[in-house]
């Protein structure tokens, strides 16, 4: 059987772990909320995997616990925050939470942001912004990992974004998808099965299309999601991002822990009663919507999805049946309790829950 | 020897062809303005094979000579405009002449327009905004051609999009995509050579991928590209264009001799100096162009080139040398401006150019 645990239990555990890390409590609550909804989107590369990893980053102070985030500059339709290297969670949400406030009197607000950490998915910043009938924008820079076109060395990251569309009845449309074809962990993947991949994810140290995913691994690179059209994109979101707040580049951004350090994001806000009334466009919207799921399919498919439309199925599966964790990662954040003597009532539900697994 | 024209003999030839047909002057050069520098930039597709298509949309009233170009709606960073069916460039370019003139008071300026058709290259609106030292993002939507993933019918546009990055000494980074793998006269071209088209660009009818182009020209589609990552971006660029402006979307956008019709765009222009300091952001462009371009190419590349710096060398190779347009465009031009009675003087330069070459 599989094993599945409640949400809440297991958010409380690791937003505990955080709070013994002299976290404060709403950043813990902040973090631990955002890599849950990625495990309960289905999406757990960006889930509580990465909680170890961060909790690493924040012992070694590679990450603050208590970043001062400060407003740097600040116009009536822009900011620019420095995140105090800060976990990026933390520091996104305030970004987001300014957006919000400031939309409230202007119809656009843009922020990028420096000095801040992984962020995990993209979508559930501007997921927050569609919430409050804005269109949502946010991206992120990561380490470089692509070769620009015609180059042999890595130089771009595979740079997310994320745009989100506010809906009536449909559910909204959310775009997330990061530059290169496919994420590292597919070749990963594809190597652990000892799978070749296909012609046209990755290249080899040389900068040579490979099919071999060990010469990925050892030097080589992933490759931009329809070469110069990828590459083109990741520079953009490079602008936004790091550019424009005078954040980290290149080698400056790094990797401790599996998990990009010091790197910097961009959120924008557009108020959609701005332009049109708020239910005409919501209708528009659902309208066009129905209009694709309309689409005849191919054979074998049953159905057409919208941008981000899979992940909300997802969602409220896991919201009922409960979180599915692999027991390693379960049993390292049970680790990482017990070394800060994390409350017993709190410990308590997860080992019953691995117990009853057995 | 190749067949070279004064651009500005060309450009006065076509500019009166159109004012024959009670274009206004002004109206006239903007588009045929827009037409010659994509020709410059080595984006002939754009260029001026396409001007005898708009004339023929005019006479048969599908595009309309003198638009009422309307203001719909507008707050102090947001407007949809009307266009009055008017040519795309005359529509876009009293769009982006309103974010310019905007944001001398506000730092976003954002503009959605519906009722417009055929606006050239992306890029030629974004470039605009970015020599204002504005970010500039053109976007826009276009007929159906490719399938939603898992789709076996064309339901979304291959919707183009450009984003302009002002720089320092360097030149802007201006990238300009469309979002399916690769244009339909690709598919066109490899069709006329008899070979076969690598796998993942098109589909056929039933929306399976195909390598033999006359499937794709026979009933199939385009494939977006990365699958659901330009599926997804096409999306998006809709929302933005048409349904925040009430525009018309799927099958309401028609294609009249070659050119798509009832189109709707998006404009944003991002004020770079509200962020930070104009000649420190233009200074961390220029260093991440050359951070880029220090990049060891594969072997085999001299060079590495940023998003849009490829089509500036073009442009000033081609403004030093003169234009190229093959002589079969050349010809019918001629023939429709012997149609309307263009002045002697104008015509005259064009058929020396042409009778040099015999």
């Amino acid at each position: 059987m599989e094993n599945r645990l409640k949400v809440e239990e297991v958010a409380q555990l690791c937003i505990n772990i955080l709070k013994k890390h002299d976290v404060e409590e709403n950043d813990a609550i902040t973090t631990v909320h955002a890599l849950i909804e990625a495990d309960l989107m289905g999406i757990s590369s960006h889930g509580i995997i990465r909680f170890p990893l961060y909790l690493q980053n924040l012992k070694d102070k590679n990450i603050e616990k208590s970043p001062s985030v400060r407003v740097v500059s600040k116009s009536i339709n822009t900011a620019v925050i420095d995140g105090g290297n800060g976990l990026g969670q933390v520091v996104s949400q305030q970004a987001i939470d300014m957006i919000i406030e400031k939309t409230k009197e202007v119809d656009i607000f843009a922020i990028s942001v420096r000095n801040s950490n992984h962020f995990g998915t993209a979508r559930y910043w501007a997921e927050q912004l569609q919430k409050h009938d804005l269109i949502g924008i946010a991206m992120s820079n990561v380490p470089p990992i692509m070769p620009p076109t015609g180059g042999a060395e890595a130089r771009v990251g595979n740079n997310p974004i994320s745009v989100a569309i506010p809906s009536g009845k449909e559910k909204p449309i959310i775009l997330d998808m990061a530059t290169s074809n496919v994420p590292f962990g597919r070749i990963l993947d594809y190597q652990s099965r000892g799978m070749g991949i296909p012609e046209g994810w990755a290249v080899n140290a040389a900068g040579e299309s490979t099919t071999d995913p060990n010469e990925v691994i050892n030097g080589g690179f992933l490759f931009p999601v329809g070469g110069p059209k990828g590459y083109g994109l990741s520079v953009i979101i490079e602008a936004l991002s790091s550019l424009l707040s005078n954040g980290a580049i290149g080698s400056e951004i790094q990797i401790k822990h599996n998990t990009p350090i010091n790197v910097s994001h961009f959120f924008l806000g557009i108020k959609v009663d701005s332009f049109l009334d708020l239910s005409l466009f919501k209708n528009n919207v659902d309208q066009y919507i129905q209009f694709i799921k309309n689409t005849k399919p191919i054979e074998g498919i049953s159905e057409i999805y919208l941008p981000g439309e899979m992940e909300f199925g997802k969602l409220q599966v896991n919201k009922e049946n409960g979180l599915f964790i692999p027991d390693t990662i379960l049993r390292e954040i049970l680790k990482l309790a017990e070394e800060v003597q994390v409350e017993e009532e709190v410990l308590l539900p997860i080992y019953d829950s691995l117990n009853k697994k057995v």
